[in-house]
């Protein structure tokens, strides 16, 4: 079985990856944005997280080669590549923190659909139950989602190439050839400080301009808003198990959270009134107090926190080095970045100007 | 208004413009993609008719500035390309055979919707009446929809480069820079011969690899018998004009329907029995004794007939001729896009044998 | 070793591959155009047979890990591949012509320097002598030269890019993915006839652009002549194994050949005054009439040979079939490819009037 | 006229620029290396001040249509970036140091070019003597060579693309749309912050991969000894106007030069014994001394001055500003690239151990 990828060109997966592929667990990611709503602002961001399994497989399997991981051992690795979204439900991280109290997050449902139903009983086919139960704690966990491993690196280059920006175009060639694997560890070789470097920046630009856009970001904090308000209504927490258009539609019949669905499918906005830098406290007694104070429903959002310092070790004159120690470009990098990390008051356009001055009153 | 483009870059709107593309009829293009269910095949096939119309916007635009269309009538060419696809329907063509009985072709919906409710009132807001009629029937209509078009520009660019494919890849400037405008039409000037020779010959390998690949048919055979057994079934034909995955997910609830759009959510397709080439005459006829006879679910699927011959005009020696007439490479791709063209017998994969027996017979 | 590549990225080479790049046999191909004068018209043709050898043997290399070509029997292919344009002189095939009657072409030279001097006293640290004398006549004969080889697929991807069109831009993946090996060559399998058409579509596209370039022609022509004529003028045929550069500034103090040197170093060349499809018989006959009737110097350049038909084998049913055989496409390629090649008339600016009605009373 | 570059496609000259492009000046440029040596260890960087020249004249006509600079103003724009580079010598920047104390430096030895000769006598048919002088010194010289000029934009993208990474590749496109011109200067404009930062972000990257790259330094070094060498020897500086390699193979005849040239072509360098942050003070003296003490020839190399930092202005909230003073990324970007600057002590291989001890006590 060969598939067309349009980042990696031709993929080739045994007879039994392609099955995996064909079962309906795994093609419900056709239907599962990889960025969300990140469309709103780059119309091109509509790939999904099913590109992006077969990618990071296809990555996986070249680290494999590399550092000399093969036979079986490089059959597991690809196949928790495969699978290691497959537990992310509609929108991916936006519906994680909303849903996480009511199933567990997205590696956890995952866990739960490969010892389930159709998927698991395929890949009973192959494994033991106890095998299965394992994967993504040996080997294939460092390879796949190391700090400079297949999953970092295929959805930089995704998302990047779909968005149309040249930034996180990053050199997976010239980063794989200094890869070794060093007590367990993916680390970067000697000579390829460069290359982890610039891995980071890549990184970093796109955390900028995609990641942490203002208008990416209240899309988000609607939905976010809209999937909660819709499970108090009374929707089953599992019906966000299916697909990104769905949820939407089934959010637009709720009582509560019908508002969000509709403002998202239409591109209505809330503005952003005020904003502060780094993370506010008690964010929940702000938003509480603003929108009793105006009259009007607030959305005080807290800054992601999926951009934590990458942890990757450099091997340096025979020794292992956290890239952060020896890189001053690295350390400024993640300085920059807090500072770029906002909290963000929202609200409907017409109230800009009335929230804006109560915050400005709240935070004094 | 600015917006980033994965193909074309950074592309300015103006303030009427970005009110167009915000508003809820156009953004409903965000959930209608561009290439119906090629994805089965290419992955990458994501991409919309949203993004679509705003690059043909934009292509249009440089046509307008090569052949000297300025001021209001430029304005109304970058309209009409905006509004070029706004009544296509759920998986764009793959419904509009289904439903144009219902309801015309995308091109008679979309010149209802201009006139309709929100969006046609906010046309009023700039054009009269009179003039939303006419909105493609003048100069925009070539420069949009001609033969060497900004839909057909477009399209070729942003399917191949989702795909994944370097065949597509026109050369846009090249073209571009040879157009002229004579007797109302848009053709090749001199020393552009080449130029419009390999746009054809990227179409033709988009053709061959992507919209006349096997798998792609099967699949749009399959959508295409769903959304006419949903109908009979009772589903209201306008549901269709709402989006994909909507589409989709309403006809699972048909009785008869519903499996189709199951088996393509699954993947589960339909395999070729047999194939002819050309279009085969009566295939309803075909169809239904194929059926009666083996006793199981049929489609003959007629080749498309999208790709009718271009009739590109070229400027040579002072004449206009068409590319025709004077290329032997392009009348020789045309016929060997009509060799590929095959009527397909399609059927489930247990009844492939007896089927191919069946056919086989009764073709004789 | 580890070269950046800007095709293909980063090449590893062994330590012996990497003292044969770093042979001055060698590194003079860094001083020897891959195009020729091609620069004239594009100015990024720039890309030297020193590029091209490295990303030939990364290719060939490919081509071996597909078919299973291994050891040490794959190091000969390397090799192979990194000197197969080893003895190319000056300007690469503008010279050929000129200099083959002095000692050979590019192979013969090639064969040469391996059993010669520096190059040939490397090559003995590992092969032996006989061994060297057999280079090029086994399997990597078929793998890098072969009509579906190395060679070519590295130079339509390279010349596309440095040029800037996307036309050569091969998929060179997808090839790769049908190619076997039957009968001691190298044949297309099933499936990959689309792959095969494609490689040959875009070896058109760049020929008609490109390698038959009208002003390309006119360059070429006037370089042959001038190392004809500089030769004659006592110019040691020797001297053209030397580089590009060097080559001219020689020529520049010959006293016959100088002229063209000055011209093409100018840009100051000459002019098309008229032309005739096909290879004109007898046409140093025509030259030295029409030469002699205007009283001016006049060329009359032949249309390249380059081009013949590929004989690519393909795969089908079980069968290996000719592709000109089984592909009307690639049929009509190589008609509209014959139709373009033209004998050209050259002549000074000043002459064109003069010498275009002598050219077309002599051709009636 | 029409010139197809590779990086920004279908380059539109009038015939005035046409004329200057033809004239032999000019076409001098195609023979001048963009990179100097650089080709020792990128292969690819083989292009040249001819193409760079014509994409600066691009880049410049873009950023005039943004800023409103149209009409003469616009053409003497396009004419200065043409023609900025007009002066270089061989080997553009490693020749300059050696050549500037007998002629000035490139913008000098361009100015005189411009008044002189054919070069000059071509202008004079447009333009007057004083205009012609004062070329460069006005609202072009902004343009053309500010910190967000069309020369860093080409050369960014340009050598990225030649030597194939992507960090060069600035997003010209998005940088462009936020340029402003305030008090006769380019400034990046409300919302561009992130646009200016990936600019210093590519060319930061460029500079520790590429243009500080060790063994570019070398290959440079030992080019700039040989220069000076060669001009001890006698070897007239004007020769140095003149190409690339015609320089080098002059520089072969000279006594004390020769050795370089030999190794340069051959590729066959000198290494780096020892490094020190910095530049260090007294460096002649230096290796004058360890020359001495080791009784061999030793390079003591001083890093680039040539990144010295940018002064982009940006406009934020009303105010013009540094952009050094408001983005903590662009400050530490210069403090790594300041650190990544040494000082390198370079020998021949035989002499490394030895030059190396005796550096380390020098140190002391």
């Amino acid at each position: 079985m060969i598939i067309k990828d349009s980042i990696h060109g031709n993929l080739e997966l045994s007879e039994f990856e392609g099955k995996v592929v064909d079962s309906p667990d795994f093609q419900r990611l056709r239907r599962i944005k990889q960025l969300g709503v990140t469309y709103l602002v780059y119309p091109g961001a509509m790939h999904t997280r099913f590109e992006h399994s077969l990618g990071t497989m296809h990555v996986a399997s070249r680290i494999c080669d590399r550092i000399g991981v093969e036979g079986e051992e490089k059959e597991k690795v690809r196949l928790y590549a495969l699978l290691h979204d497959i537990g992310h439900a509609a929108f991916s991280h936006e519906s994680e923190k909303a849903l996480s109290r009511y199933f567990g997050d997205h590696e956890e449902v995952g866990k739960k659909m490969m010892a389930e139903e159709e998927l698991g009983g395929l890949l009973l086919e192959k494994y033991s139950k106890s095998e299965i139960g394992k994967l993504g704690s040996g080997i294939e966990k460092v390879i796949v989602g190391g700090d400079v491993g297949a999953d970092r690196m295929d959805y930089l280059l995704r998302d990047a190439y779909h968005i149309g920006v040249s930034y996180g175009m990053v050199d997976v060639d010239r980063i794989l050839h200094t890869l070794l694997l060093e007590e367990g560890e993916l680390v970067v070789g000697e000579g390829g400080l460069e290359a982890a470097e610039s891995l980071l920046v890549g990184r970093f630009l796109m955390f900028s301009t995609v990641y942490l856009h203002k208008t990416v970001r209240i899309g988000s904090a609607m939905l976010n808003r809209g999937i909660l308000r819709s499970i108090e209504d009374g929707m089953d927490a599992e019906e966000f198990l299916s697909t990104d258009e769905l949820v939407l539609e089934k959010m637009l019949g709720t009582e509560n959270g019908g508002k969000y669905a509709k403002a998202l499918l239409g591109r209505n906005l809330y503005k952003q009134a005020y904003s502060v830098e780094g993370a506010l406290v008690d964010a929940e007694k702000a938003e509480e107090e603003l929108s009793s104070g105006c009259g009007c429903e607030i959305i005080v959002d807290l800054p992601p926190v999926l951009s934590r310092p990458l942890d990757i070790k450099v091997k340096a004159g025979g020794e292992l080095k956290g890239l952060m120690e020896i890189s001053d470009l690295v350390r400024s990098l993640f300085l920059a970045e807090e500072k770029r990390k906002k909290t963000l008051v929202l609200c409907a356009r017409e109230n800009r100007e009335e929230v804006k001055q109560a915050a400005e009153n709240y935070s004094r």
